[in-house]
């Protein structure tokens, strides 16, 4: 409907992540525009957007736990922005809940990713903008047009120097090879793949390894780290095939769950390399090593605003 | 699409509260359908429901406290029945969350009820059941029919026997005035009216007092009792204005925060009666008294179930 | 700047209010676009809208009486400028007729305020503005945002000159006690209020007075005056309770019956004082006077247009 | 059988032409359910509907003159029924108004066909019954189903007995001759056909008659009656092309406008044919012969209610 | 000046008619953008367009032969541009497939014309551009806005030249008829009409001629050339009724199916006019005249972008 | 028992697979309804479908190759359908074309698999059935509910008889690893995995194999066999790691390509194991074994008809 680059730029910061906002507002050189979010003694949530009419606005709210919480949050956001004026409502979920519920895994249950990105759509959101997503389908499910951002080259950037060349990448389970892969390609190192079963939601099974990680240092690497399950088998399939006890952890998201840190902290992790697509709270380890994805984002945003091609950015088949 | 008696009942009981589900499907001498709903260490939810399939279908859920859980479960559930076969799927929410954000006070706030409503009917409700919801334009919010059932009855019915033949009526605010006089007209006794300005959020400044309750009991009618302030500046006008401390409070919802009951509890209240819209928890106090609202509902599920008229169960004008 | 400020501002006058329109054009400076509505012989309306390819348009159209043609009107209109080429198209409709149906009052009615709501959205308005809806839910009701102006502060810097200081406003039934505490805030005067109960259509029975009146000019205050019951109703009851007959009548849209200047004609109404929200007609009676909404909507048209916020020109809650 | 056949068949009668519904129920054996609507004194409608609940439900109302009201009544009934519980709301509109307009003769016109067609299916029909539309693409416009019924058996039943064999079937308009063509399959007789252009809304400028006329009777058949205009320039020219003058027309609609019984009454015109699609009114004249459509429509509804094929009933290409 | 003309005019290319598209782009003075269309094995479709982000997108792609698979193409390619971030994007489909499908002339069939409008709208389409459309009622159907341009200006400038002044334009159906009396407005010649009953899909029988041909040469003129049938047919009775053996004739589109030209090349046409909404191939006959819509099409979109109305470029009445 | 099951069961038959729903019906206990389609020298199709009023009905069209003629077909049926009164309808589509465009893989692409299931909604589908998807993400991509049906335990059955206990499943890539973990526990068979990287549309490049296949007979799964490429490369590298030249092929669908069947006829496959999800031809291979899918489909609509789960049959994460 409009010039997207004559209008102003607005970012506009949910309660789940204002320290990513900041960045994103910081690299684009503007502020977060004034918002505050009441919250009534009985859970509900009100908010007041200042400033957005007639903007090209941003709403930045990851949906991490408290995911029900940031998701209504952000329903809430949206309309304010729609009803306040804004001329295009961008929703920028760094984190998007509910991303594994992509379908019906038995008979009775609803698909949650569905339900969420219609609820975005109808409250508003014109587009969406998202970093490495659970399920790469997400774009599909969504009525509006999705931006599906890739962080595999800012962990890759890091881990080029965090990791030594005799590292061997590592796919914790079928689901992260073809990301293991993009790892691989920029870096120019093999892939060694765990075949596991799930059993049940923090339980799983690790079966085989797929690969060669004799004496090698290991670098698993995953979409998200929620409770650390996965991880943990994967480190200890690992160790039984001789890979060498210094292990790194590079995912985009994570940890979800506080108690996925005690769990992997007792493993021989030597350094855990996420992004802020969550907040990742002032306790943080000494192993933990953060890159954030707000010039990420903030590059996006400008290409968006200005007409140009996204296409250096994204997740790709 | 459907001749709606021919179709085998089903009620599916949300986690928000079960035991008034389980009222209700008693009343109707039917079980509620198989249905669970896990919850991941993170936060999301992910119900499972059986045996919905051909079915005419009644969610209930109350969105009280925690109310955004409360709401997307109810999101969930509604999309799990549709995908599962219901042929028709009813939303009873008894308590309806976010009613009364049915307008923006200040520029830049969103309107919380229609975009719940919005969120409910994309998930897949085909029409709406409610208990005395805050704003009577809830109907006209909703993108779905919205049935709107009064518990004014129901409280009055408990109030003649509880409370003597001289005991005024008494609005706490000018929102509750046409409720007072539904009580009124049952009753047959007269309205008092207190007349305040809502300074902020938890705190009311109660201004005067409408009507003569001088040395007689009062009964508070007010929809729902959330921190119990309203009520405690209702009390200090009626005690100023020579009540006998000897007072009676009566809502269809509540209490909605668990502070409430102290604050109350400090007054002389006689007897706190509300209705089970909402779980009143173990910790009764010996004041508190809870008429149900699961007969209403399965009435009104009958009714529609088999094409009758609800016209006497329903709020009116 | 936004971009819409980069398209021109067309206003299209329908035949509900030229007037007003002329007014409000001639306030923003400029003309309204050409338009010209052919009537046939057997009813049936058709519109011409010229020069509003690429414009930012505002098409001005009050629905009161004759509401159905004013109301097919407007549909045409809007439809007629999206498919001529209109960029955005804003309903301005200072009086909203059916807005007095926001819900059923009794089993098997409609409501007509969500019907007509829902009909201004499918021909093709992405946003209604409004001037003193009778529901303030309005804008919650509408499948697109509504900006609810307010002409409290435009009445009230009348009054102030109108009427002298002892002067006490009077809210003629409990509806209309927010408004009237509007004007109390801005003209420092006590309010009393008239409690009624409404018995049918055209007859109310006015009950009882809250406040003091005695020896004192009076000032009643409503949203609109429509047949004149309420505002007869209250003179007597403030005419029985002492006050001087000395009366002034004060709301945004009126008198909407040609019998209500009759009625209220017979009464001791020293001044009328009303908006131009609809058109006053030429056989004005002296004792009725009339402030314009044009530049209240002409500023809000400035402000929609150019990015700026309403806030202080809205009704609030 | 299907199982829409085992819900209760509802006729509701609007107050367009509450003697047609009366004649579908009685066809149907049935009686309208009760139906009232309420006019408030500055023109607004309030409907109410009985009985609805769980129905199969067929609302009869016409949209010709007073067009507007009538179509905005129509809106209001189908939001009553969809409210009131109806299972299938049939909007059945044996003469509808607006569709004339079925595309934009200039520039910054409407699309009057397709603004109202939008608006009943956002009221709430589920399907729309008409008679003889203007323009056959009608069902294509419409966001429901349409079924087209034809009344030209019926009318072309009568004219067998009416004329003699000799008869020339004449269309006033190239529009005409689809429909003539069908009248003369029925009765076996030659069409001719007069080419006009017209000028403006009321007059038209007959050019030439196609086809031998000389010393014959004249039927001029066409879909409806609405000034008169087309009408008393066909019969010019049958005249002046030597027709005898003893002129039969027959309409499904009309007339719709009472000025056109004037202009049609100085004609030699033996007999006006129409159907009863609209009321006639009780001052019929003696050349008026009005044939029911009531039987046609009831049939319509029962093979819908029964699910039978309608396609013996219907307009065809 | 409108916001539109700030973003920047794209053209994109379908497979369709990729040689129109570049005369459009040529007349505007842009290039198309980057676009390539991926053909699986198994014949499913999958383009890429470049460039778009941003832009007000015109895509160029009539729905002739092989129509379902130009088709769904179009739909992709609207997808990818919406994807893509085009601000606007408009369906430019010179010649539209299954707009003759706009009824059910039979009961059990589909309303071809309305899935095919549905199915662009829901891809992505803003507004559709379609020439000299079979049904005038196109955007009564549609969705979304529709602007229908003519080409019988085009036609008639070339037939000035082509033909004598003696010439009659000859309608070879009714349908044909108002295109005709429009070319004969701007040519000042007769009109002579044949009547024809269609038999079946591909036969016609001819019935009679309306008009003076004798000794005369003719110039049939229809929107489309699609079998040759109906021409066949007219050029019969055209000879029948003494047209001299000189005939002319003049289309829109076409032809449409490659039989044509061999049944027309056996009848004494001196000449085939026709413009290239439809490719028309190397192969073309010694008679066969073109004349580029690409003009048309490009100032159309010119107006657009800049926000002036296109009033003489379109289809009327 | 469902209302459902009150409606007569009809199935459509396209034009894509007759004989499959013929073996549906027949396996129904019912005889497909009558339909046409006819074919127009241009390419259009216009079916016609009779019988269908008051039903449940289900049209039988997978949209394999000419997917867009078959796609395009399949939304006028589900179009004329609805128009012709059935009840319910329900696409059941065993091949979904275009299910692969799960997302864009590079920019500037569009979602097909989207596009495709918009415009089934959006003509009037209300359920989907599928079998054996590309995308287990179909169902959150589709507007409408999903059924996806497995067609593993059919194959299996069929392997189980065909091949020797001692054989391995293989898993000719990473997408195929979840469908031949199904396929192991049914028959209680190791699974070893190909992995591979797509090089181009027809082109692949087999890297490794992942597990013992040493001397073993090996079976390849996979959900779809298009150009036969993936088979052919999965072959050498099992004969590579010394396979036993003794290989069977088992996928739901297939072959899509002719030239597939050439490609794996010069290859050591004793047996091609599919089903009748596509027409396989007459000139079936000896080699080429078929299952058919009729009986499961027809369970499947018994149970949507009966409202009984379907659970059993269905896909499953």
């Amino acid at each position: 409907m409009s010039n997207r680059s004559a209008m102003p730029t607005r970012i506009v910061a949910g309660t789940a992540h204002p320290a990513l906002a900041a960045a994103v507002a910081a690299a684009l050189g503007v502020r977060p525009v004034p918002c505050d979010v009441e919250r009534f003694p009985d859970g509900e949530l009100r908010p007041t957007v200042h400033g957005v009419q007639g903007g090209d606005v941003y709403v930045v709210q990851p949906t991490g736990p408290a995911v029900n919480d940031h998701l209504v949050e952000l329903l809430l956001l949206l309309d304010a922005c729609r009803r306040g004026g804004a001329e295009i409502v961008t929703a920028v979920v760094p984190y998007f809940g509910y991303a594994r519920q992509d379908r019906r895994d038995r008979a009775g249950q609803a698909v949650g990713a569905r339900v969420a990105l219609d609820a975005l759509a109808s409250a508003g959101a014109d587009r969406l903008v998202v970093v490495e997503p659970h399920a790469v389908a997400l774009e599909a499910m969504c009525p509006v047009p999705v931006e599906m951002l890739t962080a595999v080259p800012i962990l890759a950037d890091e881990l080029a120097d965090l990791t030594p060349e005799t590292a061997v990448l590592v796919a914790p389970d079928l689901g992260a090879v073809k990301p293991a892969e993009h790892y691989a390609r920029l870096l120019r190192r093999p892939v060694a793949v765990v075949r596991k079963t799930r059993v049940s939601g923090e339980r799983v099974h690790a079966e085989e390894l797929v690969g060669d990680v004799e004496g090698r240092p290991a670098v698993i690497v995953d979409d998200m780290i929620s409770t650390g399950g996965t991880i943990e088998a994967a480190v200890r399939v690992l160790l039984d095939h001789g890979a060498s006890p210094d292990i790194t952890v590079a995912a985009a998201h994570g940890p979800l769950v506080p108690a996925a840190r005690d769990r992997l902290g007792r493993l021989p992790i030597r350094c855990l390399l996420v992004t802020d697509t969550l907040p990742v709270g002032e306790a943080r380890a000494a192993r933990l090593r953060v890159r954030s994805v707000g010039p990420l984002i903030a590059d996006a945003i400008g290409r968006l605003h200005n007409g140009q091609s996204l296409d250096t950015l994204l997740v790709r088949g």
